[in-house]
């Protein structure tokens, strides 16, 4: 078997996220059918670094191809963007070891979270934005947000249907950018739990419009109700993969 | 009758355009429906300072809406935006006198067309953009753009089926700008005949890819097949209404 890296850019508006539903119109759905087509009707496995939720979005996602046939990379990104829809884009394909496992690989995964602080949203990336029009306190925000950072168990983070047996991550940097009316939240770890950035994005909003929480209680607790609510899924977007 | 003045932003991709269309989806119907509901079935009339065409959006767009009653400006406002679907914005509200005409009163527009100059897409900005792959000579769009500049017949690079009698503008500027992969034509002007803009920006990138085009000869020859292939609706938004 050859194994191909794809690196993937989509707009998760329309989507039911990258994970095959059996219902749902997946990322991976779509990839898999254009490479079906392209492939000759070979059975395609793509497995994927992160699984993004429902209507969340990626710049950098990376999708581990196999074949039993030996490909040419190029000619793969083109057709792929030639059949697939503007919501996704192959932003390269790369031929990789055989033991390349997009998972266990990665050695980090880099999050953005955007929020428009302005009175009105605005229409052309009102998709890829929680639109916040009340004033955030920006300091409270990184104050709060330096308590999450390090190794700890973030089970009060992390959805309660999550499947993950084990809750400790550790968050290297979150950082909080400002650009006008446009707040970001950077956040690079060695691996999030399901809805893990939403919750801790929700959760510092609610510190920056002034509940009084204090995250290092919330982690204390180990309980999903002690944090606050889950930010909307299209704010975010998986920035990149680090391996 | 009071008037009142409605600065627009709306993404323009799912509009059959601004101008209501007897079986078309358009902003001004849009608006008109969600204003009669606010004013309680009162017959609105709204009136903007240019017709976008279909798929055209607007970040600075200027209707009049003329009312039998005193409004609350802020109220209608917020009201127009809690009922219009995220796709159109109304970023301001204000009283102008009752003799204010959005159209006559207008000194210039500001039309911002947007080029992405890499080899893929972005699934994000692909609604806002033209997708151009191909290298391009800005140095000769450039010089191209200044043959444009000035008071001309614009016959050249106006649609063949429009309506207008006379033909003569004045281009006051047409700016090429570049961030990275993102190339801007910024055009100010005192009136832009139909698809105008458009079609300047088709024959500037066809110079800009190498095409031996001459904008003088172009104008002088006042007919549209002169100039280029008119450029998609998906690039082009109108930024401002000076008066």
């Amino acid at each position: 078997m050859s194994r191909y890296r794809l690196l993937l850019a989509y707009d998760g508006t329309s989507f039911c996220g990258w994970q095959q539903q059996p219902h749902g119109n997946s990322v991976q759905q779509a990839i898999s059918a254009a490479l079906h087509k392209i492939l000759a009707g070979e059975a395609v496995r793509l497995l994927a670094a992160g699984r993004t939720d429902k209507g969340v979005h990626a710049e950098g996602q990376v999708a581990v191809l196999s074949s039993t046939r030996v490909l040419n990379t190029a000619q793969v990104q083109r057709s792929l963007n030639a059949l697939l829809a503007p919501a996704i884009c192959v932003r390269a394909c790369t031929a990789v070891p055989e033991n390349f496992h997009p998972i266990y690989a990665a050695r980090a995964k880099v999050y953005r979270y955007r929020i428009r602080n302005t009175a009105q949203h605005h229409p052309f990336t009102h998709a890829y934005e929680w639109h916040m029009p009340r004033p955030l306190d920006l300091s409270a925000m990184r104050r709060a947000a330096q308590q999450l950072v390090g190794r700890h168990d973030f089970t009060s983070f992390c959805a309660a249907d999550s499947a993950a047996r084990h809750k400790v991550r550790t968050l290297q940097e979150l950082r909080i950018e400002q650009d006008a009316a446009v707040i970001e939240l950077w956040f690079t770890g060695d691996g999030f739990l399901k809805q893990m950035v939403r919750t801790m994005t929700g959760t510092l909003v609610a510190i920056g419009l002034g509940h009084k929480l204090d995250c290092t209680h919330i982690l204390q607790r180990r309980t999903r109700p002690a944090a606050a609510a889950t930010a909307p899924a299209r704010g975010l977007t998986l920035m990149q993969v680090i391996y």
